[in-house]
């Protein structure tokens, strides 16, 4: 497995391919994940009504769930245009914001768990041992947990679940329970601006979209998007002015850059 | 017909009577259109609810409606605002963002177009092809039909409907089916960032709010607004960095970037 | 009292506490009032489905609430997350933004300060006349109130309702009803931006959450977001480029930059 070739290679046919990724997701983040998704190649569409989620997925290259500000409807609507993106062999990616702060939203991410087939989890590393149970701590939509010394907890819900799990923080991880991969890009800029979280998720929906495996998806986006995450770094003075330059440099990664700046190393 | 003339004095009238321009529209774009409302030198409102919006339109000089993620509840409340609108006279305009891509878009947009009097339609060619039943093509909110000798069968919708159209595409067609002119302003830049086409609506609005003549509202905002873009292009790096410059460009435009800049020719 | 002491030291406590702030917001601004909570050194969350917002609202220092696009469902979540906060001793900062345009808005917020008891609350000056029923004048959203002379009537209110009352315009007025201080920082580029009025009530919300005298967070707030505002506004070349330089300087702000720009005098 060679990282950096990953991450180029999805990323190219990205651009080639041009997919569709269907998001419904919080009020947030919509506009600035669009953009990201208009940056990385692919086209985004937001559309959170049951009465149209689920014929609109069949477009969709991949369906992205985001539970960060969620109510029944949304839920509802996420399981309805899930079954169908099941139904049609389209992966879905999961971001369940906050799980284990309320209960609201550990039933509901439980209820998406066990309704649907889910081909990435992507949150920190508390959502991640909240969605497995493992009492993670969660302040709001904050992780208190860090990841050291439970990649193997992770690896191992991998494997039971049939997720790809994705856990960002200063190192992500991301893990299939057979293969784990540990990536050093990004900055601790991130950590400051709204919805990084949830753009790294949008990014494994534009890889998975187009790359069959979701773990070379999953791997291939948190690689590109925290290259494209210190690339704003350098050219930014604040966490203003960060979000325009990383929609560029989003825009503008390219297999040279990539395959310098990678930084992922192969762990199991 | 002087397409110059007609957006520096729209523009000026904007900035002088300070219209309100009251919006329902998408939760991917409202901060992007409150903002481009503002910089157009207009003030923006967005009261979706059903139980103002029909109060909240008496004090605008134009009413935007944009299905970009509709559902039942905030058709509803297009629909009363639009009939207090046609009641007091006031514009119009529809952005039928997806139109064709879903039953529920084309439903929906269906019932606007029945129920009320529009005076502006923007949206790309195959939104504005699936309107008239034309059977455009729309991928989710993507155009994949051009407007290239369509424009007849634009203009007599516009004949028909007594709507005046305007197509945006690489070159914006605006009809009222007597008069039609071909805008060549703007920036390939502007398909990378979401909301430019709602945007450009927003840019409608704001002209409609103080210039009587539809066909001259639509037309004078898209030269604007395409210039804008242009400038904006200039001056950025990406398309991340592209946004703030195109609402900087927007506050800046004046009669000498406008005469300066003009692109647009009459065709019919 | 010394003001710009008040404002620096309050900023050092939300850095150190690093306070949640639990946002029942408008659509319109809350990627930029998520972001502006992170630049002061807080941690948003945003929660607005009743059957989450009161669990959790537990986590939060503050609880803001807005009603800029409301409706019935989110006013009824703001009263039960605003009971909850009640309860708990956790200061509720409220936003009426529009109140006096139209029933809906004026009902919603009359039945916010009879159901809770509100911290503070922050406005333009239409808001507050409106919201003490003394028939501010309210156009949407935008006030056609000044403030001159209205002192004595905002003081009196203070007094008789419990609120700090913050009242931002060309000249900021916090006053509690004993004790009132008027602030000169800040830009009239503010006012061409959307959300400025929403950003500073979140200033006051994350200054509320550590500070215990909601008189001097309310007056520290504005006055650090006034000064973040001055800096953006020396930074940016319109109110596009204006946004990210705000949020820059808020992140940069310190008590040397606060101490030499603070322009706050006490009234009475």
């Amino acid at each position: 497995m060679n990282p950096a070739l990953i991450a180029s290679n999805g990323l190219a046919a990205i651009r080639e391919h041009h997919p569709m990724v269907h998001h419904i997701t919080n009020s947030v983040v919509m506009n600035f994940t669009a953009n990201v998704t208009l940056c990385m190649g692919a086209a985004p569409v937001m559309a959170p009504c049951i009465d149209e989620s689920p014929e609109m997925v069949q477009f969709a290259g991949a369906l992205l769930l985001n539970i960060g500000t969620l109510n029944h409807t949304l839920i509802d609507s996420m399981i309805a245009a899930g079954k169908r993106a099941n139904e049609l062999g389209i992966p879905i990616v999961l971001d369940p914001v906050g799980v284990g702060a309320t209960n609201l939203r550990t039933n509901s991410a439980n209820r998406i768990i066990s309704e649907l087939k889910i081909s990435i989890v992507r949150g920190n590393a508390g959502e991640i041992l909240s969605l497995a149970g493992k009492h993670g701590k969660v302040r709001g939509v904050d992780s208190m947990d860090t990841i050291d010394n439970r990649i193997e907890t992770i690896s191992s819900l991998a494997l039971e679940t049939g997720w790809v799990i994705a856990v960002t923080g200063s190192t992500d991880i991301v893990t299939d329970g057979t293969r784990t991969v540990g990536i050093n890009n990004g900055h601790p800029i991130m950590g400051r601006v709204t919805g990084t979280g949830c753009a790294a998720t949008t990014a494994a929906a534009c890889y998975a979209a187009v790359v069959e495996d979701c773990f070379e998806a999953a791997a291939g986006a948190l690689i590109s998007f925290g290259i494209a995450g210190e690339c704003a770094a350098e050219r930014c003075k604040g966490p203003g002015t960060f979000v325009p330059q990383l929609l560029d440099s989003l825009a503008d990664l390219d297999e040279e850059i990539i395959s310098r700046r990678a930084r992922a190393e192969v762990l199991l």
